[in-house]
């Protein structure tokens, strides 16, 4: 006989999970929706034409690729049947065989498959299109804490405008379900990439944007030294990396920050350009990605933040560290972690000027940012701050008598539902001591025992299991009493 | 360049769509939370060794496989690699080389894992235990109308309880599902394996009820000269056909059938049990599964039925046809035709007596039943009965002016969202012509014109879009005069 098991970093929700998990759906639901955000699903299957190459090399190794139906080891045409794997595609390995048996793969995050869908519905689409979408997606990634391989994103996307307002409602959207879930101690890191693009041109450096990023990212985990080191071994000098940290590492609060850069910014040799003299962006208009126009739009979001009646001033940070890695942002960017819990971050985003280009429509710019449930959940875990919830919806159980009292019992069952009382008859006819255990067991805060002598006098009575106390009301007057609590 | 698509027999689901199957998921857990089963979520992967076998040869074959992660082709087991595949596995088929790279699948349908669940947790669960579970699953059959490739099922199951009670609650909650949906026109089919049992010993058949079940649950698709066909095809005499379509075809109302039917097991020569003689359930006790007893669940299904208030006798059939294809069923089973609709079932279930058995824990009977959400949707659809959906929750668009007049604009906006009103604030300053296009493209309600005119005077202009009506108010009464509409 087989034991059952569930695969390696997946898991199953019983019912108060399901609950607590529904609970955090439904706050960044509404805060998406009344935000303007329109819900989209995509499927679980997409093409591997569709999913290779988006999320680099690594990215491409933890894609779980799914067998073609049928007998993926022929092919049929014109009656003839083909092998579509030889022994020698076995001698040369995975990469041969791959594309000969597996076609489709599952979703590895929401961004790649929302640009897929934009880009096969230009034609219908009113932009700016404003998307969100709270579905799971599969990673063969080695599970360890608060890294799954089955998880949640929950996406909100703007493309179709270059307005920084979107920016600043990120800001606002975040700090919003963060609230709601009760989660008040948090920190939104934000920061642009055109301010580390220019970190970059003043180091001098030429050709290695993206290891420089991938150093700076990991500052929270292997400090100044390891970044550092890291560094020294990529080939940049010892003063170049001294600049670095001296423009990383600028204090004060969030404008005093962007000034103090601006000032570096000009001594350590980068090229001005119209923002370093002061043009607004109105006036400046569309330019290169520069930390001179970074700066000043980190001031504006700052700005639209300020008369949106933001004021939660002290829990966003200015921080020229935040990288993000390898991703496709161009502009601002984003990440939100839970002070007080290890934890990674709980959310983050930024602005991408070309969503879609791999799809046949450039030029698409938008701006998003996505919310880790499986991670929110773990952190309002660790702090507690889950209400109490039974194993089952239902408020109230009566108690099985069988005989002449099943209809009247039938009865009442049927107008407390009517009311919108979740409630449940005991389905068999046992011993009134195991019933109250169902009840007590799965967390009914209600019994109601209507046995043949209640019944012949016309009165319920009504058991608070938590405090034990009873009640003794007439038939009639149950579903009022129980509904107007 | 690539041209995206999606894999056949999966869609995207655009905003409007979502809404829709938004709101049947919710009619549906409403009704399951109210009648007291708790929710449910299994992972999308489970280990094929759970999987296989459990769906019959056909359903090994429909069962999406997923490529084991990293190279596939080699086992890496104390520092050496040996290959997984042979090139003699290669000669010998799919069969050989499945089991070699591919060890999980896609979820196939939810009663598995939920037994899956219940025999991992047998040790905490209470029984009775009542789980609902809406989530999709994936099979891959060739797509046609009302069948794709991946779907939702939404199932709700109670185990560790005989009561049929149980099964008169399916009665109810899919009546009243369908009936919160607007579909007023629908028949409940039910019948019992017991009375198809009892059928086919009537035939003086051996070894061949399955053959039996298959035939007779083609009786829809292929008439009766089709079922007699194949009967005759495999060894059925045209006498035993002859009496088999005269137990099938007793007429009249559901108490009629059950009378007719008991009569013509007894000229048949079906050998009488305790239930023939006229015995109550409650005096027969356990007894091996019968027509007699069938019959008599049946009648004490519609007894509760008629004490629980339920009215819709006329749209409950007793169907001695109704066979259910190959499962496990062992006692009532039940399916839900939409009337003049051309769709297959939207609903079905009954009740099994071993779920867990292939888990190591026998003896677990439960019952259940499923609706198809995608069928569901696809008959509103045909039936048009789906609310006008925008595409977008936003209910007010504020047209955007920039300089002077943004900050007030910033303001209203967060006042009419904190008052749970979705709203968006057009995000760039284009011509107002263009804004109210948006608008309408979007289906949003309401647009709040608030020009450097207006704002001088301290008003706002808000056009209802779909009467073209414009009504002027100051800006301090805009957000208690919409939200009280």
């Amino acid at each position: 006989m087989q034991k059952p098991s569930i695969p390696q970093g997946t898991r199953d929700f019983g019912p108060a999970q399901v609950a607590r998990r529904q609970h955090i759906f439904n706050v960044i639901r509404r805060t998406f929706e009344q935000f303007g955000f329109a819900p989209l699903e995509t499927p679980t299957l997409e093409n591997l034409s569709v999913l290779t190459g988006k999320y680099g090399d690594e990215g491409d190794q933890l894609l779980f690729k799914v067998l073609n139906s049928g007998n993926f080891l022929v092919k049929e045409r014109k009656g003839e049947t083909t092998p579509t794997v030889t022994a020698d595609d076995l001698e040369a390995g995975p990469k041969a065989v791959l594309p000969k048996i597996a076609e489709k793969g599952l979703r590895y995050d929401l961004t790649v498959p929302f640009a897929r869908y934009v880009a096969m519905n230009r034609g219908t689409l009113t932009f700016p299109f404003k998307r969100y979408q709270m579905q799971p997606v599969w990673r063969a990634d080695r599970p360890q804490r608060g890294r799954y391989r089955e998880f949640y994103q929950c996406d909100a996307d703007v493309v179709g405008t270059d307005s920084l307002l979107c920016e600043a409602e990120i800001v606002l959207m975040m700090s919003q379900v963060l609230h709601q879930l009760g989660l008040y101690d948090f920190t939104i890191k934000i920061n642009h990439r055109g301010v580390l693009r220019n970190i970059y041109q003043a180091l001098g450096g030429e050709g290695q944007e993206t290891d420089l990023f991938v150093a700076i990212d990991k500052l929270d985990k292997i400090g100044r030294e390891g970044v550092s080191n890291e560094l020294l071994g990529k080939g940049f000098t010892q003063p170049t990396i001294d600049t670095l940290f001296e423009l990383l590492s600028v204090e004060g609060n969030f404008e005093e920050k962007l000034e103090r850069l601006l000032a570096g910014f000009a001594t350590s040799g980068v090229e001005p350009d119209g923002f370093a003299e002061g043009k607004s962006l109105a006036e400046q208009g569309e330019s290169p990605l520069s930390g001179y126009r970074g700066l000043a739009e980190l001031g504006e979001v700052r700005a639209l933040l300020q008369a949106s009646g933001f004021n939660q001033f002290d829990r966003l940070e200015f921080d020229p560290t935040l990288a993000r890695g390898l991703s496709y942002y161009t502009g601002c960017i984003f990440e939100v972690k839970i002070n007080n819990v290890q934890m990674g971050s709980v959310s983050g985003g930024g602005r991408y000027d070309n969503l879609t280009g791999s799809f046949g429509l450039p030029g698409v710019s938008g701006v998003g940012f996505s919310f880790g449930v499986d991670r929110l959940y773990d952190c309002l875990e660790s702090l507690d701050l889950f209400k109490p919830t039974g194993e089952t919806p239902t408020r109230c159980l009566i108690t099985n008598f069988d005989g002449p009292t099943l209809p009247a019992a039938l009865g009442l069952l049927a107008q407390l539902r009517a009311a919108g009382l979740p409630s449940e008859l005991y389905p068999d006819t046992v011993k009134l001591q195991k019933q109250f255990k169902y009840a007590d067991a799965k967390g009914i805060p209600l019994v109601i025992i209507m046995g043949p002598e209640e019944l012949s006098q016309g009165i319920v009575k009504i058991k608070i299991l938590a405090s034990g106390e009873e009640k003794t009301l007439p038939i009639g007057e149950v579903v009022s009493a129980l509904t107007h609590d």
